[in-house]
């Protein structure tokens, strides 16, 4: 039977994983597929490295726009990311010519998601992302079919490997956040410029892609995004402390009023829920609807073999004729603005650095009730000389309560430092 | 557009949820499935039980059989469990017709699956059965196209919801079998006849479908099956304090000569694994694969809700264009018989009843190291009045060997009462 070729651009770690990958599983690809599957046009930043792959059979261009115009290919797999420059142009430049597209690029998908499915539904072209979000795990296909007849309250989870591993290292080993990133970096499990990763872009990418499969697409630039940099060791303590863990998380929910609320932020998470047990690198997506319930899968949410696991099985798809819209429906809808948080109600763990004396306890709840948050637990800590930690657990309060309360706190002569807030998302199962 | 008309029988709890689901989702179904999707003809036993739904529009037969030759459906929808009777004989007239057919029928799929495999490829006519297994959670979906491009090494897990529950109620309150068994009757998580779910019939029949799907179809009769009545609570205890849970596990492994090794039966697995996490009626199905690393998706297996969310998910997929082979390829092979566990390696749990007195432990653990089981941790617990538990952890020894050695111990006048072996299945994260 005729093969699927392949034009792949991007020859990194998942490059040749998808390349090894497809060659070692030929057969039983093949069976599955209905038809073999072959990358047949290739490039990459350097022609001459040895990527400890045999290229020699395979078509090289010396840029992705050329891959995605040669004529003898049926599907375009991007590997470049980055939502600019040669990854967005082979994409418009494949999607244009009416070939279907597999990407891995979660940054592309999340910011330019509405424009290129006007590009596939006008040329037909299919535009498959499964490996854009939470790597080996097909979080997309669950909610894109295997949820399709529920209506979602929320989905979500732990979306970024590099900020679990982060946060399960300073827990278990009770060092602080710059001490781990750097270890981290050392070991490859961050990157030299962390940014995208621990101050949350990349869950966000993920969270929107999520959000535009489960409800409709979300305009990116309003949702509300928080990292893990100002999580300390001593937060990790006290959170275990009150039966919880600390994870961040990207979640999204179909609120009452229709609209969509969406956040990326460190949340604590009660120790007996499915996904506090996900640790180290691993990613967890978790949903909730009315008939489906509620449902977690976790796994590997990076690297070579998981994320070109994804992307093979995309491939897959598309050679056993699969032809779904981007988001899962025809005439989707534009990206609606993600709803204010200010007006969410929640309970709150907050971490306060105080001056050790007494009748500070007093004062600081004093100021929390002068701004209707009632306070459920306090519990104090030892810090540095003539310094306290106060570690308290709101009632549900609306977040611009909490808000208006960690400022007015944070004007107080006794209050050191920049306070800690973190939601506590207690309806995980 | 023209809707996707089904025609269903057996309008109980799952059929009422499929019908409740279909109307309360339409709109987000149409959009979704790119048409409508409209039950139009239904059977079940009794014409005028009321159900809750309104079935004044629906057509109305007096049988399974005359529902899938309606010349006016494009869809059966198989609903009413067994292997035999109405339920295959609705099944096979629709394939024979060229009609795709959805079922939640485990046992049907599990027994008779080559021939309607047969059927379903001379008459091009899908076959579908997310349903079958673990309820809402889209387990084959995962397994066929989600993890497509991978040659896993294994599939499982905990398949049935009774028995997950049972043990989970007998660890946490130290009761026995037949007293939770008892409770669970009386609040309808066990049928009055319990032996489908408790002795692990139901679990086996999922097994064999997902094994079929990742490897090849197996022989059910081939397949060694044991449930959970021989578990007591003070295995529950024991294990326990070794550091694991007691789950009863389907589990299939591609072994290394390529015949497939399966079995269901209750195991230990460490308390630290993703699996043993899931409590009470969830269901959790894993993976392992070469590139795709572990993966774990827990939820619902059971229940109105989650089963109605699986049938109508596939219903989507049929509305979308879905044209899978029942297995996921082509020429599907035909079933291979289960290796043989007498030559598999692995660790075991044992628990003796004996005689207290002294020299019992010297006695009985120098019998297994006559049968070359060597014991990695023996623990003495008191009994009844002159009785005696001993839990013993082996070393990997080959199960044969255990049995022989079973044997000898069983025939031993100190000890009482059979003796139980449990797997310890080490190798779940």
């Amino acid at each position: 039977m005729k093969p699927l070729r392949i034009g792949l651009a991007g020859l990194g770690t998942v490059g040749v994983g998808v390349i090894r990958l497809l060659r070692e599983n030929a057969e039983t690809i093949t069976a599955r597929a209905g038809r073999p599957i072959e990358v047949v046009a290739v490039t990459a930043r350097s022609k001459s490295k040895d990527r400890g792959v045999d290229l020699s059979a395979t078509r090289w261009h010396d840029d992705a726009v050329s891959v995605a115009q040669d004529p003898e290919i049926d599907v375009v797999v991007e590997l470049i990311g980055g939502s600019e420059g040669p990854a967005r142009d082979m994409v418009e430049t494949a999607l244009t010519r009416g070939l279907p597209v597999v990407t891995a690029n979660k940054a592309l998908v999340a910011l330019h998601g509405s424009a290129l499915t006007r590009l596939s539904a006008e040329n037909n072209a299919p535009l498959l992302f499964e490996a854009a979000v939470a790597g080996g795990i097909p979080a997309i296909k669950l909610v894109r079919e295997g949820l399709a007849a529920d209506r979602l309250h929320s989905v979500g989870g732990i979306l970024n490997g590099t900020c679990n591993y982060i946060l399960t290292e300073m827990r278990t080993t009770g060092r602080d956040f710059g001490d781990v990133l750097t270890e981290a970096q050392a070991k490859g499990y961050a990157e030299a410029e962390p940014s995208t990763d621990v101050d949350g872009w990349d869950t966000a990418h993920k969270l929107a892609i999520l959000a535009g499969i489960a409800f409709q697409p979300i305009a990116f630039d309003t949702l509300p995004v928080h990292g893990i940099r100002d999580v300390t060791a001593a937060d990790l303590t006290f959170a275990n402390e009150l039966g919880y863990r600390i994870k961040l998380l990207g979640m999204a929910r179909a609120s009452k009023d229709s609209g969509i609320e969406a956040w990326v932020r460190p949340c604590l998470v009660p120790a007996k829920a499915a996904i506090a047990a996900v640790e180290g690198v691993f990613n967890a997506v978790t949903t909730q609807g009315p008939f489906s319930g509620p449902i977690t899968i976790s796994g590997r949410g990076a690297g070579e073999g998981p994320t070109a696991s994804a992307v093979v099985a995309d491939l897959i798809d598309l050679a056993r004729g699969a032809d779904l819209p981007v988001w899962g429906v025809r005439n989707t809808p534009a990206p609606v603005a993600c709803t204010s948080l200010g007006e969410l109600k929640s309970a709150f763990y907050i971490r306060l650095d105080v001056e050790d004396r007494s009748g500070v306890m007093a004062d600081l709840t004093s100021v929390l009730r002068d701004h209707d948050v009632s306070v459920h637990f306090v519990s104090q800590h030892d810090a540095a000389a003539g310094r306290a930690y106060l570690a308290l657990v709101t009632h549900q309060a609306p977040e611009k309560a909490i808000s208006a309360a960690i400022t007015a706190l944070s004007a107080l002569p006794v209050v050191k430092g920049a306070p800690l807030v973190l939601k506590i998302e207690d309806s995980l199962q």
